[in-house]
């Protein structure tokens, strides 16, 4: 693919190549996952005493159990839950080249056991710590050398960042973007793509996956963004560029935003304890899968996987199910012409600082039929938005490689009204975006729907097609 | 004290009245602190099992022993020792009120059984968690109630930073400066002084206190400086200048010194263990004492206390005492008219998050004579400068409230050479005090000498006295 020199890239305005490809890849590179029991997983255990499942190496990850309480001015919940603890820093990786003058990213086509779909479109590197911080053999990942060789190139964003703390006990990623200078082959399965290109298919359901959505929320955007972006567009995309600019009031100053954070991590106090996987209150722990009693949030399954193409093989693994579809959405809306996106705070047992950044709606709407949880704020705000108000609404797939078709809706809704709650906060695009290049700040939902409130200055209105 | 009508402030350049008040609460204020043996100290007790010594409140602190390994690339380390469980986040604050223009700091005159020299200043407000987030009830903290009506206020810096971790074990506080208009009382043993005032008092041997340089390390200086500082000034002073602004260039992208950091805490693995305080390799656990068998390093020791002032009592408390004076230093070169200080990372069982940017040096320079720790980069540079090169040279005291006697000699010194290192960066003032507003990247003892750093543009060559 690409030009016959190997070094190729696409016309900035035509995916069709790019899906072309990406059919052909459909029928080479695939994975097969096949639900099995629990007890049958080949390799997986379960300990004697907890029921924790672990790999027979001790590598990979654990299913456990946590015991969580949560004190804070507003009371205390208490549940208990399984989680995945995988406490490795892996690495997550762009590589960005320009190519007359107009920056591309290397972006790989791969399969994940979990994917709805088979192949969805990935960063040019997932790898393990392991595979990175070897100094000495092989390096079996491709590409892998230009982040651990950052001194030669270009570091753009080198920051860990959370996953899923609902999910995840602990679990970070080094999420790295690196340009080069020079030529890079271009390997089988992985294709040059521009920004544009990238948020065209971030519009399609299940495309571009978590991971790869995780390390373009770390995009200094604005910094990459094509000179005559900014040139006849409306004022929607201008009020978008403001946003990114940081040259215009805020509503709320830095100082006061990070005093916000500053409390909210402050004033609770989140206690996580191991608790045995096979005695957690309220979770029927079976031979075949673990499920909540009510049947709502999540199932821990067994899935017996084929995989062919780059890699192939055979193996079997625990993964998280979730039970429904959830909800992520920004309620969005520009303030002397800045557009402003409605954050809240969010704790989760897997952080690893209390609390997040969080969308202004993210929840699972199905688990809420029950009435023992509060239906959230401005849920209703996104769910009746009149359609000329959705900016953005995509199913999105969280990680292939952990969850079993596991989606969210991610949804971008414009309001008029300055809406104002004591848990939340309106931010601009550079507030955000200044607090990305930290550790810590913003959970991964949030990333995404920031990765997707980018495409709303390159896909709409036609300018960037 | 002040102006009759008690909201009194003082001439900027003459501090004759702050210090004849200083004299007098010399007299009417203090902690008598006599060494007594641990297991004389009234309701603290050992565990029988671990000997970790408790409160018989369970409040307080714990003293309770560490297994710590540390692994990177350049090998691993392992040891033992005894540390201050404290995991409560305390609040330091800070008022400012301007008058006539000019910011002035609320400082307090306080006595801590550690004190050297019986009181030292304070910042306006030392609390715990448990003063300011009670909802309910009186308030015995003098102003605390301005640090909890922030958005009463305005909110100039608000972030947790960490202790000492070598002596603490995640122990945070938050660091908070607010800013009001209307009349503040001032209460006896309060006083307001300028920034410069402040700075004149940070060159005196033992005077400004710990948590006090905590929270002036979070200001940012040059938005609240004098309007007129830069005016008439040497170089020096316009290299600091320029150095703050952020507007010129740096040495180092932030982008690249994110990626420093974020590499350091991603490949290296710290392992921090409970261990029982009586039973830690290499340490003796006397009924007296416990110290380390090399007679380096710090003893735990017993204190009882006599205090009068404000607060009347007598209590007992375990603290630490280090062994000798240590020395902590930043090396600062000016790069193209921009002056730069030369940092490290420093690994500390006690951090929240693995490493934390230090100074240049930081060392026990007594505990080099073994030979068995290896000599410090850049330590001869420190010891062997030249006067006329030496900035800052003060000798100022940890925590009086946990450490016993426990002094450092603080030192700036300027060199000509680009010094390299690879496990140093040189930053800007303006890169260090961005770090500074998020919680975990600088140390105590960097951000001290950050707040040191600033006194060079505000009493050299005599503009400001």
């Amino acid at each position: 693919l690409g030009s016959p020199n190997g070094y190729g890239h696409y016309d900035t305005a035509r995916l069709t190549e790019f899906h072309t490809a990406l059919d052909a890849a459909r029928d080479s590179m695939y994975t097969r996952a096949e639900r099995i029991p629990l007890d049958q997983l080949a390799q997986w255990s379960a300990d004697p005493d907890s029921g924790n499942i672990r790999h027979a190496s001790g590598k990979f990850y654990t299913i456990q159990g946590v015991d969580v309480s949560v004190a804070g001015p507003a009371g205390t919940r208490q549940w208990h839950q399984p989680i995945i603890n995988q406490p490795e820093i892996g690495i997550l990786g762009i590589l960005v080249k320009q190519f007359d003058g107009v920056p591309h990213y290397l972006m790989q086509l791969k399969a994940e056991p979990g994917n709805i779909n088979g192949i969805q479109v990935s960063p040019t590197v997932q790898a393990t710590r392991s595979n990175y911080t070897r100094v000495h053999g092989g390096n079996p990942v491709p590409y892998l050398d230009y982040f651990r060789e950052r001194d030669r190139h270009r570091v753009i964003a080198d920051v860990r960042q959370s996953e899923q703390g609902s999910w995840f006990l602990l679990k970070r990623n080094r999420n790295v973007i690196i340009e080069v200078a020079g030529d890079v082959p271009v390997l089988d399965g992985f294709h040059w793509l521009t920004i544009q290109q990238i948020h065209e298919l971030l519009q399609v359901d299940d495309l571009v996956n978590m991971d790869a959505r995780s390390v373009l929320s770390c995009l200094p955007f604005l910094d990459l963004m094509p000179a005559t972006m900014a040139l006849d567009r409306d004022e929607r995309v201008l009020s978008l560029i403001r946003s990114w600019s940081g040259d215009r009031r805020s509503v709320h100053d830095t100082a006061d935003l990070l005093s916000w954070i500053t409390d909210v991590r402050t004033v609770t106090d989140i206690e996580v304890h191991d608790a045995p996987l096979n005695r957690l209150p309220q979770w029927r722990y079976g031979a075949d899968v673990i499920s909540h009693e009510t049947d709502r949030f999540f199932d821990v399954i067994g899935v017996r996987v084929e995989a062919g193409g780059r890699e192939v093989g055979r193996w079997d693994q625990p993964m998280v199910a979730a039970r429904h579809v959830g909800l992520a959405a920004f309620v969005v809306a520009r303030f002397d012409g800045v557009l402003h996106v409605l954050v809240g705070m969010r704790v989760e047992p897997g952080f690893a600082d209390v609390a997040e950044i969080a969308p202004t709606v993210q929840c699972t709407p199905a688990n809420l039929d029950h009435g023992d949880i509060a239906r959230p704020p401005f849920l209703d705000v996104v769910l009746d938005a009149p359609e000329d108000r959705v900016l953005y609404d995509t199913m999105l797939s969280e990680e292939g490689g952990r969850f079993f078709q596991t989606r969210n809706r991610y949804v971008i809704v414009e309001v008029d009204e300055q809406l104002e709650h004591p848990g939340f906060r309106w931010m601009t695009l550079h507030q955000l975006t200044e607090l990305v290049r930290h550790s810590h700040y913003v959970a991964m939902q949030a990333r995404t729907l920031l990765a997707c409130t980018a495409t709303l200055a390159t896909t709409r209105d036609g300018a960037a097609r």
